[in-house]
């Protein structure tokens, strides 16, 4: 059958594109398997296994906005690497800490969203706590939940109990090297100095931001705290290509969750309300909001509200928002993105998924300069972008081929990223994006 | 550029087209410095290496038509397997063994001829000679020729001087497990209980055989002595999947070579004599006869003059040849194969060349049940073949794209010649072939 039909080359074309596509959708899936290799068992390290967890050092791997990291090895797995994650909210706040797992629990394993492998109330020497005062007394009377013990901290290597304090304590298996917020404070003078690689860096993290967020979105999970400080950086695997970092969307903290279970009850109440009160309730499109923050505050800019405190208060447009400067072939499409997501009225502001979309189009998509060419959604827009999503198509087959025989490289996480967009695409997918891209 | 054009068709299959085209050349090159690793680097070991050599077994690992063949290390490169060649020709008669040499020094590096990395007449200790009898005095008094020396031959770990005897000693890289006529004797059962499987792997020798041979086409070389102990084995890379072994031609003793030096002067002479006379002394097509007895011979068949020496004597054809049994895809186009080889008039004998395409073609090419809608040489049958091509070349690019993620698997052997034949076939070359598989 494969063969047949051989004379036309419609049906030529046409087989072509089936085989590219389907071979395609089966790379990112085995992409998927080969990045998230183990991450897909479950562990669940309870408190009797924090003695068998030794730090690999006394300094932290990496400072969060909610906790403070240690890389650690487990004694019965040796080859493997943890992180332990020391929460900095006290015992008694721990309340808070359990709503967020709570919520992570109920969301499917993603690239994207830290994983818990296993979390309890643990006595931890005070060294490992750099943020807290030695002498303001511990809260010793404090009792935190059940899952509470006064365990060994093996982990530290001891200390008197006096320089113990409870704290919550993760262990995740990725673990963070940076947040972003320490990755841009670093890379000011490297923004200045290649502003294309800086930038397609940020639209590569951003992708992986706005990925982590459409996971989110079926759960009806809302992270409600997105900020530099709250997104891990995780180093590449040392056999791959250098390329981007596998960013981590973490510390739950105020996530909200729209309970599927109270749905019933309340929906009689809901039916009476006005629908921006309830859009409001929901948080729906608050990381829409926050993303387009980070866009401003990625490319070293000041988040638009911070320095203008009163454009919330009047009904600002798009034109009301800072200009990002054009220093690279995506300043462009950041300002545009940054536009939709930052619009007043949730209902015109675009989803994370198109979000996604925009930052793929700037990354791999039809350039800019193709988009007159294409002509509006009315024109011979569908043939064009067809024709130019096989030859793409057809480019990464060519390079995934070449991956086979290069002992050295092997397939690196932007690799994966561009094949999920050209596996999925279509040309009503791109043309959606493109007349995003071409608002005004 | 690559994206100009994108409205017209046939201008995006021409693109994919030549994008798949350049890309399986490079792959098939790439391929080519994979399985060749280190091969290209010219080795010179002289008999002052022979002490340096160790046998990892006083076991041959193969026993071939001229020579035996013990496995071995060298003490400066403890991690390289070589094979250290015992010629069974007496030291008198290592005259003939030189000529082999320089007739195989006159060549470029093949996978499939066999390279020699140092030779040298050395005192062998008997036991590695099991034919030769203890009793029969060694030629003590034969001096070879300058090369020799009466080196330690460290390698048998010694033995009294009057237990060695001279003889020629070729260090070689690849270390042989069985020569073609072991593996024809140990496959008779496994042929009939797997005929396709077994045909397939004949099929996959007699191709790298042709394709040895034909790199001795530029060097005017002819082998003249093709038979299965001559042709060697080499049991495949560990990590390669299961595939076929890597076939040597080796044993050049009987090669002629057409030399150029002499030509000028002989022009003359032979410009006055009869084309078939000429034919003759050239030996010209004797390599294709020799490989039409061979497919008979791998195929658990005998040879056919042997079986019938009448047949030479007169005008046979291609009739006359004994019927292979049709057991598996294969049996038919080697059927096909051998007649056109063992053609009695050599101007009408097919050149070895064809053959390497006959093989693919049965291997990997368009299925004999295409060929009636292919037409003939005068139908649609360009288009046809393109689209075959096209459709080819885009499974193939998908698979080793596949490869690019398969830690286990790798690129193997059959794949490399899979690459090599769709990345240069054209329309001309597929209709060419598949003319000679229709001749009767």
């Amino acid at each position: 059958a494969l063969y047949r039909g051989l004379d036309s080359r419609d049906e030529l074309v046409a087989k072509i594109r089936s085989l590219h596509g389907d071979a395609l959708k089966k790379l990112a899936l085995q992409c998927e398997d080969l990045f998230m290799a183990g991450q897909k068992d479950q562990l669940r390290f309870g408190v009797d296994s924090w003695s068998d967890f030794r730090l690999t050092s006394d300094r932290p791997c990496c400072e969060a906005g909610d906790a403070v990291y240690y890389q650690a090895s487990y004694a019965k797995e040796p080859l493997s690497s943890y992180a332990v994650k020391i929460c900095k909210s006290k015992a008694k706040e721990s309340q808070q800490y359990y709503h967020s797992l709570a919520v992570r629990q109920s969301l499917a394993v993603h690239f994207n969203i830290q994983q818990d492998c296993g979390h309890f109330l643990a006595e931890v020497p005070l060294r490992l706590l750099p943020w807290e005062d030695p002498d303001t007394p511990g809260d010793e009377d404090e009792d935190g939940d059940g899952d509470e013990e006064g365990g060994g901290a093996e982990a530290g290597a001891g200390g008197g109990p006096g320089q113990q304090r409870s704290h919550v304590v993760v262990i995740t298996r990725e673990v963070p090297h940076l947040t972003v917020a320490d990755f841009v404070r670093e890379s000011s003078a490297r923004h200045g100095r290649s502003p294309d690689a800086y930038e397609r860096q940020v639209c590569l993290l951003l992708l992986q931001l706005c990925s982590g967020l459409e996971h989110l979105k079926p759960y009806h999970v809302t992270h409600c705290d997105l900020r530099l400080e709250n997104l891990l950086l995780i180093r590449g695997r040392p056999e791959a290509e250098a390329g981007p970092a596998r960013l981590l969307v973490s510390n739950f903290s105020q996530a909200k969750q729209k309970s599927r279970l109270a749905e019933p009850e309340a929906l009689r109440d809901r039916s009476r309300l006005a629908p921006e009160i309830l859009t409001a309730t929901q948080y729906k499109k608050c990381d829409e909001f926050q993303t387009g923050i980070l866009i401003y505050e990625m490319l070293h800019l000041a988040n638009p509200f911070d320095e203008n405190p009163g454009l919330k208060e009047r009904e600002y447009t798009r034109a009301d928002l800072p200009r990002i400067p054009c220093r690279s072939p995506y300043s462009w499409g950041l300002q545009q993105l940054a536009g939709c997501l930052l619009h007043p009225n949730p209902s015109e502001r675009i989803l994370i998924s198109d979000a996604k979309g925009v930052l793929q189009c700037l990354l791999w998509g039809p350039r800019q300069d193709l988009f007159p060419s294409l002509g509006g959604p009315a024109g011979p827009r569908g043939a064009a972008l067809q024709s130019w999503l096989d030859i793409k198509r057809t480019l990464l087959m060519v390079k995934f081929a070449e991956k086979a025989l290069d002992r050295a490289g092997g397939v690196s996480l932007e690799d994966w990223l561009c094949a999920q967009y050209l596996a999925f695409a279509t040309t009503d997918s791109l043309g959606g994006i493109v007349d995003i891209l071409q608002q005004r």
